[in-house]
């Protein structure tokens, strides 16, 4: 199966405690993107400028992502900077360059229509409503938000949350969409809105998976999976959707959407997640195996797995 | 088997946003007390003043701990208030009065002489050291302490953590040990000042145990507990003390000291932790079965197990 990706394809200026790189290949679309090959068939849609090159486009067709989506625009791709200090959960935004993200009005290809798994990356609530409307087949939609849209655009964000099945977000973004502290009642207030599940992203202490009532199955306990304690966090940037691209690609390679195909998914998150912030930008992503990554969730099981 | 705790009974004022409470029985050996007495047999060393009644007294003996060890001395009992706003994370103090506390100088009674469990609950660093010397017999030592002995008697404390098996102190405080932000490199500094085992306590994303290498059994693979989320954090006062009463209480009822007793330990002390936070004080502990507790532990263990 397949699983399509709308959202930022970046070049990114990173620095950490780690080192400091320039202009490399960012954006969620493609951390999202090279973390769901391992597992399914991927394409995006994006936008980038005349200066992404063939070494960027080599990047994405070496894990036999299909691009087709990817709009080549005049102007400058979409480019970042970010500096992350010992508090390696929060960057610290050094600059922000639209370019030819500003205009951006995704157009999905026909030959993605027959696509079963939708992520909608941080991108405009409207947009994001539009695509999904668009791909009205789809079997199961994931999406991501920010603080930016929460605060900024309120009631399209609401439209969009309920067209989807699943979204992911952290813990600060979950307590200011639901306007409550406390993290369970926040999420149980966000499941009312609109998504069957609710998967909150906790950094370096994994992720929690929420549900509503009956749905993917019985019951309304939530599920959590841990995160590896890391000897050097090298680059956060991307984490979140690195989690995303290893929770959606995995659903999209299983015939069964239920409690435990989510649980297991909730687990390949937080593995490709902890891949990808032991390097700077997409570097770890690149180079994995599949057995790298069951290894690591064989880790992860052991990390809380009772006898 | 037996576990003797040595530390801080108090009065309390609590504010949270869930209410406020005047004058109710806390400090650190009351709440470890209380959370391992569900477990095993519990001997308490402590120094309790005048206005230390018959009331407060019988929230011991109705647990059937062993209260010969609390000393009665002229004047008041230590007395602390403090508050809590959003992050129910961090208490703000609002005042401190050692009373009785400030020339506190543990005195084990002999008949206490062979409990084999020992915790030393957050008290200067030296007087931990003369307790452990003069309990030279015990099978298993856990500590605890807090930032202000990290800054201010670093050296008293590297003594008393040579002497200790198992350290159990939160995120920040392994941090600040350590020098050192990374929490695995920090953990493994920690563990080679003397400890074999540390627990680093995470608040509501639960506890993770690290070994130093062939400790307690080959490996030294971490180990994860969650927390559950709970729907309303009434007082998180003392959850950090109930957690290490259900951790140690659990050890001292087990025959083995090896991984897997101390897995299962880390999750008891989760679920103590999580049931301490439900109401004020120590209401909740006070009123607990241990079929209650067992219950919460399965749910727990679903919490993060698959199939």
């Amino acid at each position: 199966m397949s699983v399509l990706v709308v959202g930022s394809v970046a070049f990114d200026d990173v620095t950490s405690p780690s080192g400091s790189v320039k202009n490399i290949l960012g954006g969620a679309a493609t951390y999202f993107s090279l973390a769901a090959s391992y597992f399914t068939q991927v394409r995006v849609v994006a936008v980038v400028g005349e200066d992404f090159g063939p070494a960027e486009q080599r990047v994405f067709q070496d894990h036999g992502i299909d691009t087709r989506g990817i709009e080549r625009a005049k102007g400058k791709t979409f480019r970042w900077g970010g500096s992350y200090t010992d508090n390696l959960n929060e960057a610290k935004s050094d600059f922000t360059e639209l370019n030819v993200f500003e205009s951006f009005h995704p157009q999905i290809p026909s030959a993605y229509d027959d696509t079963e798994f939708l992520f909608l990356a941080n991108i405009q609530p409207a947009l994001q409503t539009n695509v999904r409307r668009h791909m009205n087949g789809v079997r199961l939609t994931g999406c991501d938000t920010m603080n930016y849209w929460i605060k900024g655009t309120p009631k399209e964000l609401a439209e969009t949350l309920k067209l989807v099945d699943i979204l992911l977000i952290n813990d600060t973004e979950t307590r200011m969409l639901a306007g409550e502290t406390n993290l369970l009642r926040a999420a149980n207030k966000v499941l009312a809105i609109g998504p069957k599940a609710l998967v909150i992203k906790h950094g370096e202490y994994g992720a929690t998976i929420f549900f509503r009532e009956g749905a993917f199955g019985i019951g309304h306990h939530p599920f959590r999976a841990p995160a590896l304690p890391i000897e050097e966090v090298r680059d956060p940037t991307g984490a979140g959707d690195s989690f995303a691209g290893g929770f959606m690609g995995y659903l999209a390679s299983q015939k069964q959407l239920n409690r435990e195909t989510l649980k297991r998914a909730l687990f390949y998150g937080s593995v490709m997640g902890s891949f990808a912030v032991e390097r700077f930008g997409t570097e770890r992503l690149q180079s994995l195996t599949r057995e790298e990554i069951d290894a690591r969730f064989g880790v992860f099981r052991e990390l809380t797995h009772l006898e």
